[in-house]
């Protein structure tokens, strides 16, 4: 058994040395917080963006999809909040300089920060003597607003200042009007969103957890009033049902009722989906009742109309919205944690990546036994055609002996392997050719005819 | 017949009417520049995507897909030239300070600037008697860099300076090494990314032509230097493959060869495919023989070895590169542009877009005949869940008469409409029964039974 920390490390190091996450800018020493996605978790991503894409909005009848641009203008932040109040409490170590999340040195230090005023926070600090990490005294604790900010245009006045969004919530409800003229929907209806959004964390850590730059896939469910408890549970079960579709493992999974204290103002309900990472029990998804809160500070601002009209009872009103709001990478580092196991097999120990097959980077991976073979080679050559040409991301692997092939595929989580060996050419009468095909999670091997290899795969990997 | 100004006019309304594409930040005035896709742009998008991975990472065996961060740092962004080189020339009117694209105003004077240095452009404006589009005296040329500039971290020393990435290309250069070390790929390979970047435009302008924030499918072709005509003829047949494939019309589609003073000194070879958008002809993607540039300026900056050692030959050196590198949202106006056709039905003028099934943001739509009618609307119901299910971007439209549906679907692309109608009834011995399939390009129709709907479609959308 791992101990947390050396499971992270495993995940940590599997990821660079196998292609799935970089550290952005490692070629010249790192930019803390940021992340490069590599082939095989550009696949995975990928993956779970599609499928995202098929359950929220293809396949229903009701849920429209949106890409709406990064950068966002200082006035639809303002109207949000974003720009008063999307801060995180910092506070000096006051001889070298230093800044520190002043929440996190409280909660270090045993005392929970939540719901505590700015100025309530530098009282605690003072009344518990607590000091920096380097054992210094610390200064006044004060707002730093989170966003990451740039100038449009080259002149350098105020009204060019713009952000990165910092949630991709916010895209969806500045389009609330455009959605309504164009696709002239009715309540309830959803829009559904993927994309990147942006955090200037101090202290960013936990690998992919807590990043600068991250992605989101929100929808924002746009309903009457009186319907939300029916259509909060509803979301609910559906955030449960995308969870274990993915692969998250379910008995870490926990949904944490935000009280009041700690819920935003406006929202009379929050379920947190908190799963049980390496590093602790953490926020996965968010599941909120926004109220109308959104599209009234919208309309405030911006001056207009943000409404809906029932074309049955003629009553018009400002639409509430329940908000399932996940993490794309926290979802990956959840995926990659539920999967990670280890056992034992040939009295070696081995790892391998239990993914479910509509996650899976490669579905299969093809082989000859041997490479100096003609016959093998043409013969995997032309089975990976086949499967390549059904079933998308299928690898080819004709390093090293058959048993390190194997192992290969096992730790990026491929879940079948069909390798082409003596045997199939021996049968070799056209229709009853057969292959071996290895199943990564029991190591176990069985004989299939070529001729049956789409359906059987059709089969396994629509799961 | 429409003027180019009429048909771009048609093209912007149309996308904003329908949900296409709306103005960022149009509830707040609007950002110049920067434009969000609604939800029949968003799946437009998609599908082009998709596509693109499709063709050039899954049917491959020999190219890699990447997802680098949007946020680059200074360093790796200084070793490829973009802090020092990555601008625009802009002069002021003297009297108002409003800045100009020095080159524009040449351009629009009939004086070719390409080639020119500042000093040049400088000189060019004063011997010509050129002034401000508001009649004034323009000032000097100066440099002014186009990208798009933030701050990591709470202290804003330099060191924390970031950029938001110019182009997807150097994303896939810093990560060479990474790919290298993970994958361990043999020549020639590919890298391919899909991803905003961001140019810091004086003057955006053509709806989505000259965007601040874009997104770009770039493949970086790493290859052996003795092999780069043979591969630069088979990128050139591939980028003409991918344009017919997505129904950009390849009569308004010409390859530019780009003379050796407008090249990039380090490219032996480009070419720029120019599209005939209602502007004029203008860059849609570009084919560029970038040599090893690239990679020697990171080794050079990075002090690392970024070579390749041919596992026959034993011979070392640092590969060279192919660049295919396409614009998405120019892609995305080329389309529209193509697609968008006018004609006489019934006597009346309608307009369509005759896209390609596999980009249609819908592949079908699903009417019942009338609404009042419950076995017609149920009938219909049950005709929409199985296209659906095996279609994923299926439409129900119930909404004013068929006629008016047909228009409408028409409008967006839609390239069959299924109508479920009283003889679909009459004849409903559960095999027999017959619904209406009406074609968008020529509006005939035909009626196929029920129960060879999906066949039909598979076969006419897999186009």
């Amino acid at each position: 058994m791992n101990t947390d920390e050396q499971l992270m490390e495993k995940i940590i190091s599997l990821c660079k040395n196998r292609g799935f996450i970089f550290q952005a800018g490692e070629l010249y020493g790192g930019l803390s917080g940021i992340y490069d996605y590599g082939p095989l978790g550009s696949l995975l991503k990928n993956n779970i963006k599609n499928l995202w894409i098929k359950k929220f909005v293809e396949e229903r009848r009701d849920t429209y999809l949106l890409d709406s641009a990064i950068i966002m203008g200082e006035k639809a932040l303002t109207a949000s909040g974003h720009v008063g109040g999307f801060s995180d409490p910092l506070v000096d170590d006051v001889k070298t300089e230093k800044e520190y999340r002043a929440d996190h040195l409280l909660e270090d230090a045993g005392i929970n920060p939540e719901g505590m005023s700015i100025d309530e926070m530098s009282q605690a600090l003072k009344d518990n003597n607590i000091l920096s990490p380097e054992g210094n005294k610390l200064g006044d604790v004060r707002e730093f607003n989170l966003m990451l900010k740039t100038q449009l245009g080259s002149s350098s006045d105020s009204s060019s200042t713009a952000y990165l969004r910092p949630e991709t919530a916010q895209g969806i409800f500045v389009n609330y009007k455009n959605i309504m003229d164009s696709m002239h929907p009715k309540l309830p209806f959803g829009v559904a969103q993927i994309g990147k959004a942006y955090r200037n964390e101090i202290t960013p850590r936990n690998f992919i957890f807590r990043l600068r730059e991250l992605e989101q896939m929100e929808i924002e469910y746009f309903i009457h009033p009186d319907d939300w408890k029916n259509q909060f549970d509803y979301w609910r079960e559906e955030m449960n049902e995308w969870s274990e579709m993915i692969g998250i493992d379910m008995n870490k999974l926990y949904e944490v009722e935000i009280g009041e204290e700690d819920r935003a103002h406006y929202s009379e309900r929050t379920i947190d989906f908190e799963f049980d990472y390496s590093f602790g029990q953490k926020e996965l998804f968010g599941l909120a009742y926004r109220g109308d809160y959104d599209l009234k500070k919208h309309a405030e601002y911006a001056k207009a109309k943000l409404q809906y009209t029932d074309p049955h009872r003629g009553e018009t009103f400002v639409p509430h919205v329940i908000e399932p709001s996940m993490g794309l990478d926290r979802t990956i580092l959840a995926i990659l944690t539920s999967a990670y196991t280890e056992d034992e097999v040939d009295g070696n120990t081995r790892s391998y990546l239990a993914l479910k097959p509509n996650v899976a980077p490669y579905k299969i991976a093809v082989s000859p036994l041997v490479k100096n073979k003609e016959h093998i080679v043409e013969k995997a050559n032309e089975v990976f055609g086949i499967l390549k040409a059904e079933f998308g991301n299928v690898a080819w692997d004709d390093n090293g002996n058959v048993g390190k092939r194997y192992r290969r595929q096992d730790e990026i989580g491929t879940p079948f392997c069909v390798v082409v060996d003596y045997d199939t050419l021996d049968e070799d009468h056209a229709d009853f050719a057969t292959v071996s095909i290895r199943h990564r999670d029991t190591a176990e091997q069985e004989r299939i005819s070529i001729d049956e290899l789409k359906n059987y795969f059709k089969e396994k990997l629509s799961l």
